[in-house]
């Protein structure tokens, strides 16, 4: 037994391959002895929308499978360089103020954030679909490296919130996988899934004295001279 | 007479900040000469789902708007460091394939993007709250800086379908503007409101060979060396 995985998707085409990817997944998963719930969110009709007073059952019972998941998968396809909007307002709802970040830390009684928060030490693997060919979302393509791009996810949802996020699982030229190149993105998703538990989440730096002053800057001899995101890193340290 | 200027609130709440300085900001395009046509989305319900088969009339009206701009402002608070959902969903839904990207251009009948696309030479500025303190957001701070925050937009989005994106209005720590701080924030927004036809935008790198090989990455000698979103400016060449 794994443990408990939660996956969801964002997809409005259950004949989609993203809908076909989700059920190649969670099949992976099972075999290898995760119990796994899902969250199709366009099949649940999930209402997106924060207003101002919420505490709806609906964020309570995705609340649930999130405080029990060990594991969660978040999987959509790219859409103007984010995910859809579905999945942004499962965000804004469901990462509630005391539940997913302002909650005291267990052993410090503090509200911290990056790396502790509600949600800490749960794995995260975004499965994220691409029209772009690969280079594209490389160090140097024109749409951005895709850890770049995914960076307010990653690091500004998922590391805000204590999760541990993996490397996203890209797979690009979405648009152009067919009968014939399908079973090689199969693959590579359930070869990527089979080690899931094992694998090294991003190195980020956590919200400690060590690395950021008190403005919530790095410190001038963290990842001296470097500025972007990937200062950010154990590995640029 | 400035053009016209459309302006786009995403902020469920009618008494807020994010709704007063929309109000003040609107205020002073007009004092400018501009005519403003605004899209309060949370007040017109907009509906940010994206389904298989669109087309609806709330879509179009919202393409005429934009068509007709010169100027497009998008304010919004930052929400896990991205636009809310409501604010996702209209470029999700509006930002259609054969109106904001996909169009042939009318120089050369390429279909193409990063600079060109539906919507060229449009101004657009982002105008967005944030409760973090502003070095936070700066180029060290622990969220990253506020640019590389919004590249999916400022880039994946507004440059990607031929707009001219200005550097973002930001307003940190906004959860503590209050009556004795509220005025310098009106007189921030307004003076920057005052140069916003005249003011240089970001310079991003257009899709075209100079700068890019055809896996659309960066040429070696373009930005040499550098990796990041920075790589993609003129400054950096």
């Amino acid at each position: 037994m794994r443990g408990n995985a939660l996956w969801v998707l964002a997809h409005p085409d259950q004949s989609s391959l993203s809908s076909h990817l989700r059920n190649v997944g969670i099949a992976a998963l099972r075999e290898k002895g995760w119990r796994v719930v899902e969250s199709d969110l366009y099949r649940m009709r999930w209402d997106p929308l924060l207003v101002t007073d919420d505490g709806s059952a609906d964020v309570r019972a995705e609340q649930r499978k999130l405080a029990d998941a060990d594991l969660v998968i978040l999987q959509f396809p790219l859409w103007w360089y984010g995910v859809p909007a579905i999945l942004k307002g499962w965000f804004d709802r469901v990462f509630e103020s005391g539940f997913a970040y302002d909650v005291p830390d267990p052993e410090t009684g503090r509200f911290l954030k990056y790396g502790r928060g509600g949600l800490i030490g749960k794995r995260a693997l975004v499965v994220v679909t691409a029209g772009d060919r690969h280079a594209s979302l490389g160090p140097r393509g024109i749409s951005g490296h895709i850890d770049d791009v995914l960076w307010p996810i990653l690091h500004g949802t998922l590391w805000y919130t204590g999760m541990q996020p993996l490397r996203p699982h890209l797979i690009t030229e979405a648009d152009d996988v067919d009968q014939q190149t399908v079973g090689s993105v199969e693959r590579s998703l359930i070869d990527r899934l089979d080690h899931v538990a094992e694998e090294e989440p991003i190195s980020y730096l956590p919200m400690e004295d060590e690395f950021y002053d008190h403005s919530i800057r790095l410190h001038d001899h963290i990842s001296p001279g470097v500025e972007g995101n990937a200062a950010h890193q154990h590995c640029a340290v």
